[in-house]
């Protein structure tokens, strides 16, 4: 890898790229997320209630791995990035241990130079290995990424297509084992697969004031050293004048708020799509809602899925006023409203009635 | 549990709350403990000292104990809460060791609507249970709680009496083994339970400034979601307009603090009662001191106890200039003087001269 | 020792001082250590990789190690100290692991006035030791101890001489199993032993801005309660107005940012001189640049070992222009150039070409 990491020049399609540095998930990562996120997945911190769903021991939090695995992908992909675009088709395939050891591995799929031709989009498929070189996570990104000689034209026209949705047969293979009974009483939610219908929207009451120590540590934690989240130097002379917050950080954060009314899902099988549709900056309050999408029936007694699209926004309180997803900007086009920050759309999974005890 | 958390109207007496959420403790939590609080206790930082006193390995500390059983019990107590008022009759009952899992069950014990009629005073018990269903703590509090419908009376007017201290017998039973020899080397301590006496004061004489991330970390930890201690945007609009700190990472600031003149209390029997008297905000620098108000036989050999009150102020020294514990306000009432944000009396175990080694 | 700690006087030469507090080092510190710095070597963090080198499970970070012993010695020495001034012959003598507890012996061995006379400078000598009293680490240090009667002269005239560098001796038993195979595509270093050469910069492009709550986390991590890193209250008062941040976070963090060019260097085998020359502060963002100063044979076929300058620099990027490391002061006198932080000389240990795999 170049001092500095790799610019757009570097990364056409077609390599395979081994990304350093391996890492091992361990009780003191496990704290750390939920000292950062107030995260409360039962799953995830309670070894008893973990067991009682068939697991040897509390697994890692999806996102924790998910955000792991990521941060391996830095260095080489998107270090000298301004921002990550989109993800798809990202399957949670096989649950982590604390002592696990995560590796990551990056095919880079297409790129194309932007009009303007002093960045460039450049799409990639990451998928994350344990020790045993089991796969536990894959997913696509599309990032933005500055070009090494912003004046030199490199002619990358190439952006391929991307899956509109995480492949359903996912869902039918899922690391869950198979559980007698659910203990609701562990999560205190009342609501089951069989209680959430499309259309309904869930206002999560809580928000979330982020600071610059915070999404710092978090990221550090994953080893992702993208500069704009690190290197407030830099940062004054940008476009924002200031430090972006990690777009993942934002997600758990989102996805923890999610809690106060989605307390049974128990963890994500898939994202269809997701977008850091705006940045977050230090100082902002994030709240978030989720639409319940569709609900779907993956044939088994203990577990339903959930098509839910998570919405994060800031400094404006959803559960007290009207919040629009979209709005029209001064050229007249249909942008993502300047408080919306994140749109996700993920499959949760959600016990069934017939295990409720 | 209704989306948004319970209010007064939810809490009248005589209800029996499973409070989720199980937590395993590992040591994540008791590095985090220590990063954020700077805690020097060898009995719980050092698996040598634990050992020379008698346990498997180093308990976790009690006010992390503390802090994660009150953590459970906020989602149906206090998340609309504008603060706790007080505690009582507070007893550590068994030790607590990393890989065991907490779980908390809290009784509603009495409620009063306030004056003004918006707000009531709910009076609770709160049991911490380990995962073999053994009692490890309980305690009183007593909490402000904002009414769903500020206008509409409840007639709650029923206050229970709140026991003085907590129950001497329970210093016949403490969750420590007898031990031989005490290592004052490991503590730094020369002084012994026989050389304090009632009437002493020590001032503690180090400081900690307390910064939003810091606390927010804590309290998120515990996983105790009180909006007043992340929601800035909500705080805006409150009296104080800023977010609160959790009551509790005071008593864990101001008790790390005593160390300093009291390196030998290696740990905390009970609390006889306590209050938050002030509220403390980031950038608040803390101070603490500790009055020596009775020295307890409790008929061992090792271990004697003091009966002590830490106070905890802000912003101003107290091993530097004088400061007032009470002030009189504009209507001429006696008050806690607005430096002051903590009176708490705890019952602390400190090894006799016997075992000095 | 004394409430509020040694003072100067109490600092004679010839005492051999039993530094409380025992530490257990455990993966929760592991994990903040990540969190605070932002490290990547994969000896540290990956298990896999660690036993590839033929160590039985991932090592604690030399770094972390170091500042959990030097913790150790701040009640003692350096709690009334306005500043460290320097370290000579440092050596990491046996790795450590998560589970082992960690103490401190220091000594004094001298002491001088400054020509002011409210203040002098300790000489001592500090050995960290494991459970099983095992040497792990050992060095020199010198620093400023404020007196506790400013104006009573003390007489203190006995500077002793440090040594230039760690005993060259120590590189031929250093606590590295002999390894037959370096994996690079785990630190993502393409150079080893052979590819570095006395007179190369490497100018390491990474940035990182420090925030009063992360350097208030670490320092307290290691149980360092010198009062200048924490109590806003007093430092207000003093001649930065501002909390100053422990040297050895910005040592850490220097360290982490020269993993991008120095991937492969694996650990530390000691420090020969190392200085703070300039105080940091929270909102500061550190860069760093590492001169080679020498290649040494230390006559193994996997490991070579690398004589290297670490230089630490604030609030100009050594990458983007040159950053001179003296200047001339209004007194006429060469001196460290205001924005230079830290100048140390360490001895970093890299795989050869013969074990590259």
């Amino acid at each position: 890898m170049k001092l500095g990491g790799h610019f757009f020049e570097d990364l056409g399609p077609g390599q395979r790229l081994i990304n350093p540095v391996p890492r091992t998930v361990t009780e003191g990562d496990v704290a750390l997320y939920i000292a950062l996120t107030g995260d409360r997945n039962p799953k995830n911190c309670s070894a008893e209630f973990a067991r009682s769903l068939g697991f040897a021991r509390a697994p890692v939090h999806d996102l924790l791995v998910f955000h792991i695995v990521f941060g391996r992908t830095v260095g080489e992909i998107s270090l000298n990035s301004p921002g990550n675009l989109g993800y798809a088709d990202l399957r949670f395939l096989r649950p982590v241990f604390p002592g696990d050891t995560l590796r990551a591995e990056t095919e880079t799929l297409g790129w194309r130079e932007t009009s303007k031709g002093d960045t460039g989009v450049v799409w990639v498929r990451t998928t994350g290995f344990n020790q045993r070189d089991e796969r536990v996570l894959q997913f696509y990104r599309w990032v933005m990424v500055n070009k090494r000689e912003p004046a030199t034209p490199t002619g990358a026209v190439d952006a391929p297509a991307m899956p509109k949705e995480a492949e359903r047969a996912h869902l039918h293979a899922l690391p869950y084992p198979p559980f007698a009974r659910f203990d609701a009483s562990a999560t205190g939610g009342a609501r089951f697969w069989e209680d959430y219908a499309a259309g309904e929207r869930l206002l999560h009451p809580q928000g979330m004031t982020i600071e610059e120590a915070e999404h710092q540590l978090a990221t550090r934690l994953y080893q992702n050293t993208a500069r704009v989240h690190f290197n407030q130097h830099q940062q004054q002379a940008s476009r924002h004048g200031r430090r972006i917050i990690y777009g993942g950080h934002v997600i758990s954060v989102a996805q923890a708020l999610s809690f106060d009314g989605l307390e049974n899902v128990i963890g994500m099988a898939a994202w269809n799509s997701g977008s850091h549709t705006n940045p977050t900056f230090a100082g902002d309050t994030l709240f978030a809602w989720t639409d319940v999408l569709e609900a779907i029936d993956i044939r088994r007694d203990d577990l339903g899925a959930l098509r839910l699209r998570l919405v994060a926004v800031k400094n404006v309180d959803p559960s007290q006023q009207e919040v629009a997803l979209m709005a029209t900007d001064e050229s007249g086009r249909e942008r993502y409203a300047p408080a919306v920050v994140l749109d996700l759309e993920y499959v949760g999974l959600m016990p069934r009635r017939a295990v409720a005890g």
